[in-house]
């Protein structure tokens, strides 16, 4: 791993243990610093009971001179009232002031529990201990991957190198963190992605936001929009303080958009109790908007995702599942296959081998939907998970 | 329950096996039927891949000279193109004619598994069969109660007995079934509710439509509306053959409203698997529409309906659910109850004993949920049922 992973220059990681949920050992902070100022843009959840953190990093993104990314997993500061607003502002400011910078210079991000209230004590520990741990390894970039971490069983991180037409080569790297209360748009997920390319504000802004629409607002664990989803996109200019203009934005953005290709997945593929990854491809839709909701109709429904989850080739729930979006479409001209499988054409079922069918879900953690709809020339592509006992165990005792 | 249930004069009922699974001993067709000709309302899916028989149906209701209602489970006659139209007219010949009335006599409903072909062979069968079997007593009723469930756990039946403004007496009752698959707008519910009233189709077809827009498209297990969904309503005027107008008609209105207020729940209290009946009560919405938008979310939402498997009083994701549904509000005037208790007012939570919360929920299978906004006068109560281990389960090997 550490010989194919591009770490951009001039950042420092730390993750650390403040024990934000009393008596864990788990790294629950983490720093992100640059120590030249960055220019920072973000995306955030649409859920209106939006965290604290969200508010915050809303109102200054996107922007320049940023120095720190601060986060905590464990407590998530949403629904927290005005309370939460000024911890948040307080967050920051520990953990600039720490690195030498100012609260101002800081974006925050958290998640865990709704409707507590941050330990500022734990966090104001947590900002020390990371400041002392900054580093540039690859090791001190995982621990601060693992320190955004709530229920998910493993790290998510991803990196590009890349030579611009400029002929300068710069690198991104991506971590992010996610398990549940995934819907789009976004989840209970955050990232961030870091370059040492520079960018205009507004540049970072429109790259991002379309990298996120197709990646990480096209995944989907149980539809639960969640109150905290935040993805940074930091560009500090180490390779070269010029921003990228033209075709080396345009060679950038299509690099990152590749990247968040492969980390967006990660997320409903380490969803919680998950046993299969489920890639709906929808063809033939007459728009876009349409493609995604019925992409993500299929993606959030129970039947469909409990039939996955027990290899259960019942094709007529995904059908039932698209008709009941509210996308108009002739029933008649639907097709699907399943793992490659033809079940269902033109609105006719399709005489198919059960077994191998059930088989081929059983055996392989990858499956593959393809709804063909000849209304138009819209698709998508879109990611989700089944849905197991063990995510129902793991949801039925979260704060209890 | 034989003294207390009031059947309605001039109907027959039969409920029989014909094996329509293969080697199930399950009643399995079911016949009602109406001496006299009677007046059928219908409300239907909005499914677009809607069942062949709700196609039937719908062509044909609201109208008068009805003498049958015909319904099998096991197989739902949906998904199944052109074939599955002609057996849907097919089942409708088979059933008329064996009671003496035609085709165009009768209407159809069929629920169970998407996709398969209608065992036509086995329909004739049940149809002779339960024909042979018409009876008017509390026993035929629940036969044929019994023999339209799946993977019910119990029957679902009720009956009103009320006396009209114009002093004549009459009779409602009501068999549903609906275990899974159930989100509005209906669910895989079938329901017939017959009555010796008579009504102008026209009104029957109008008061239907409002008892169920408050009642059936208010509950949801998982949210995920049937191809199949299908409510009849047949008044044969046996107590009188004057169609009710004035105050009789809107004390009948009344009536029914009230009646399929105590049949609707019953569908998500016996959701597959569950061990809670969860009564969502929005109140202060902008207007009806959002306040079922944020019901309806809240009702579908499996962290919420997982929290309250396990008892856990984790109100965030309640409040959370309501902030991802599109409808605009002021989060910091939300305030949340449940089971009577306050656990979040004006955007901010409030201390609680989260040990005595727990315990109601745990010790009630009735859980109720109160969410006050303070944006308007609209208000709704919705139904849904929590989810469990047992849910995942049952609809994991569902086809297999």
């Amino acid at each position: 791993m550490d010989k194919e992973f591009y770490i951009p220059q001039g950042y420092r990681f730390a993750g650390v243990n403040c024990a934000i949920k009393p008596n864990s050992t788990k790294l629950d902070f983490s720093l992100i610093v640059s120590d030249k100022p960055a220019t920072v843009a973000g995306v955030y959840t649409q859920n209106l009971n939006c965290g604290a953190p969200v508010i915050y990093d809303r109102e200054r993104t996107p922007g320049r001179g940023f120095h720190v990314i601060a986060t905590d997993s464990g407590v998530a500061n949403a629904c927290t009232g005005r309370v939460g607003l000024f911890n948040a502002r307080k967050m920051a400011e520990y953990a600039g002031e720490a690195v030498g910078a100012t609260g101002d210079q800081t974006l925050v991000m958290s998640t865990g529990v709704i409707g507590v209230q941050l330990p500022m004590n734990r966090i104001a520990i947590g900002a020390e201990k990371a400041a002392a741990k900054l580093g540039t390894t690859f090791h001190d970039f995982e621990k601060a991957a693992t320190a955004m971490t709530t229920t998910d069983t493993k790290i998510k991180i991803v990196s590009r190198e890349k030579t611009l037409p400029n002929g300068k080569t710069i690198r991104i790297a991506g971590m992010c963190k996610g398990a549940a209360m995934i819907g789009p748009n976004m989840a209970t997920m955050l990232a961030s992605l870091i370059t040492d390319a520079m960018l205009e504000p507004e540049d970072a802004q429109k790259i991002l936001r379309a990298s996120v629409e197709d990646t990480f607002n096209c995944i989907s664990v149980e539809g639960h929009t969640s109150t905290s989803d935040t993805v940074l996109l930091m560009a500090n200019g180490a390779v070269d303080s010029t921003p990228l203009k033209g075709e080396d934005l345009d060679v950038f953005a299509e690099t990152l958009l590749d990247m968040c290709k492969e980390l967006a997945p990660m997320i409903p593929n380490d969803g919680e109790g998950v046993s299969h990854l489920i890639t709906i491809d929808v063809y033939g839709a007459p728009d876009r908007e349409s493609a995604k909701k019925l992409a993500q109709t299929v993606a959030n429904d129970a039947l469909v995702k409990t039939a996955i989850c027990g290899a259960d080739p019942n094709w007529g729930r995904i059908v039932s599942a698209t008709g009941r979006c509210g996308v108009p479409y002739d029933p008649s001209k639907v097709s699907l296959k399943v793992n490659g499988f033809l079940l269902y054409e033109n609105g006719t079922p399709v005489a198919f081998d059960k077994q191998v069918v059930s088989d081929s879900i059983r055996n392989n953690r990858d499956t593959s939907f393809e709804l063909f709809f000849q209304e138009g020339d819209a698709s998508i592509r879109f990611w989700t998970s089944d849905l197991t006992v063990e995510y129902v165990h793991l949801n039925a005792d979260y704060t209890t």
